[in-house]
């Protein structure tokens, strides 16, 4: 923990199969008019829809409806959802669903009081809230992108051919977050596995930056393991309280800033898979999982010792008798192991991409210069080659 | 994660060499008065002190002193640091020291603005607050307790020969810690490892108990492994950096109750240290280490799976060849190695208790039933006579 840092999250979180009836202490604290805003209405078929309903009927709440949200919310959508808040006076956004439900309300609500158009002020200028807030709370129906604890909000708009996260300080974090295992398991197996994988792929891109050895490091690990050892019960038995529960706490807890603590991150990953989801709309996680081997091959021979103790200390490689190289490489294939065990996506082509879609992807995607191999334009376009 | 649970912990961490600076961001937020708390005035010899009177002043604060406060501080010193609180209308309680200070400081603070002695109701009736608090600020010297994140507030009367923590809610918790690495590097090797051990034994009372596959698990056995490594360091040199960073901010975690959410909690070690402490007032990471090996050494055969786990995952033991019970037996052996290594006390005898007192410490020990064997009085006395 080499650098100066402050760490501040003040979000609470209630966990467990009864944890939606937490709801009734929230709701006393926020003003009448709640914004409620959800995606294609499966929480209607499942009747989760009908039990926050009927909460929020009982504690005296306005009830505005804001539905629809994307499973890559919109630009064009973000600017529907502040024009609802202005017109209803919205006293609290209540998100119900996965990261782009809770993602979508935090771009709402430091946008509803600001005069300026919210892409352009977030996305393109990436300044910070200049007027009041209004608060978000958070009923999770699918574990991934931590968004129930962070202050990330990734905003896509098509015609731009641009998916752009920003993310927000501790003031913009939800206030509570209701996270109940049970209501992630009407989820489809897909849709499951790409949350395990952007789950994991969040801790690597913490954990595959710096050069100390690093509390953050252990805990990034710790996470690891923890989703490794579950999605593996998951995937057999997606019915298995004690493994769903278990990821979505380590979800939690892979991007709520507490592993990047002290230390560089990558979030090369992230770029690339971004920049494949603006041009293709695929799922999150699927995009990151198809561009990740391609990239961790690429930059293994500039960051040996991190990815030796990726392969020792999180897939139990023993190294004896081989280079750290090898040892390296040995992590890698563990991985991709590992992601075959899920069923991820291995490549962008599934997703929709080809290769005449390589320059525009090249486009769209953001070089940061946190990992282990400053990648230029020409690096891209041979890794997503490899991602064909 | 099988149970339901909630986590809420609003502390702001400032950590880093530069830290302090960040005093000057969080002391507008506050009223004029602030209690300035400290222990014997080492902070005077090592310039902390006057770096604080220096910001406090260019804030424009009026000071009030409260000094003294000791290693375990006492139900007297209690009372007197809430009568300084009530005559000087304190605003902001800032603790300037280790966990005592810290402790002390928020008992001060749930005190100040009740009538009911503080003992009484904290200790004795174990009430919650039900009167105003005053915010706790602490500037940590000294890394060990957690006290900087948590609720929890230890007090002594030896008068009554008790030492008691009363764990408080999430109201009670410092508004701001400010962690500064470089300030516990002027401690004395024994108090450093004391505070090591302390450590480690909170991650251990979390970490011995229940039986499920929890992501905190994993967590907690990263923050020992970074302890352990991080402690190897320090002892050889005192003034790593890294090393003394990461144990700091492993501390935090591992006593923040993000290690405990979702599973049972052990807490034995501490009842019978803290009993041993209200006999010998000893420094309190001495009497975890005194008496742990006895403790957890009968504990074994009922917790023989996590005992191993604690031997294959924490100090890397080859299980191959050897019974499930040798495994756990050599984890015991590991651990004993490593203390040592650190030097921290393996008896009693030398904290100044001996076998006329065992009785005595027998009757302060409270008794918890989260651990792998519930202990009756005849167990604490045979695990105190094996710890003299």
């Amino acid at each position: 923990m080499l650098g100066n840092f402050t760490y501040h999250n003040a979000t609470k979180l209630y966990f467990g199969a009864d944890s939606l009836q937490y709801l009734n202490e929230e709701l006393p604290k926020y003003g009448k008019t709640v914004q409620l805003i959800y995606g294609g209405g499966s929480i209607k078929k499942n009747g989760i829809y009908d039990e926050i309903i009927a909460i929020l009927k009982a504690n005296g709440k306005t009830i505005v409806e804001d539905s629809g949200v994307m499973p890559n919310p919109t630009a064009d959508k973000l600017r529907e959802g502040v024009k609802i808040a202005r017109e209803n006076h919205t006293d609290l956004l209540l998100a119900v669903g996965g990261g782009s439900c809770c993602d979508y309300a935090k771009a709402v609500s430091v946008s509803v009081h600001c005069e300026d158009d919210p892409w352009d002020k977030y996305y393109i200028r990436f300044e910070e809230p200049s007027c009041e807030i209004v608060p978000v709370g958070c009923v999770l129906t699918m574990a991934g992108t931590g968004s129930e604890m962070n202050g990330g909000a990734v905003i896509t708009n098509h015609e731009a051919h641009l998916k752009i996260g920003h993310v927000f300080g501790d003031e913009v974090m939800p206030k509570f977050s209701i996270l109940n295992p049970k209501f992630t398991m009407s989820l489809p197996k897909r849709q499951m596995v790409a949350g395990i994988y952007d789950i994991f792929n969040h801790i690597c891109e913490q954990y595959f930056s710096g050069e100390d050895d690093n509390t953050s490091d252990y805990l990034a690990e710790a996470l690891m393991k923890s989703v490794i050892h579950s999605s593996r019960i998951a995937v057999k038995n997606p019915e298995d309280y004690q493994a769903r529960s278990n990821i979505m706490w380590s979800a939690t807890w892979a991007l709520n800033t507490l592993i990047s603590r002290g230390k560089e991150t990558d979030w090369m990953v992230h770029m690339l898979g971004q920049a494949v989801g603006a041009l293709t709309d695929a799922t999150h996680g699927m995009t990151l999982a198809a561009v990740s081997l391609p990239y961790y091959r690429y930059i293994l021979p500039y960051g040996i010792p991190k990815f030796k103790r990726f392969a020792t200390e999180v897939w139990g490689v023993d190294p004896a008798g081989k280079t750290d190289l090898q040892v390296a490489e040995e992590g890698l294939a563990a991985l991709e192991s590992w992601m075959r065990e899920l069923g991820v996506s291995l490549n962008i082509s599934e997703l929709g991409a080809n290769e005449s879609m390589i320059e525009a992807i090249a486009d769209a995607t953001i070089l940061l210069d946190g990992g282990y191999r400053q990648l230029d334009r020409a690096a891209v376009v041979e890794i997503l080659k490899q991602s064909l």
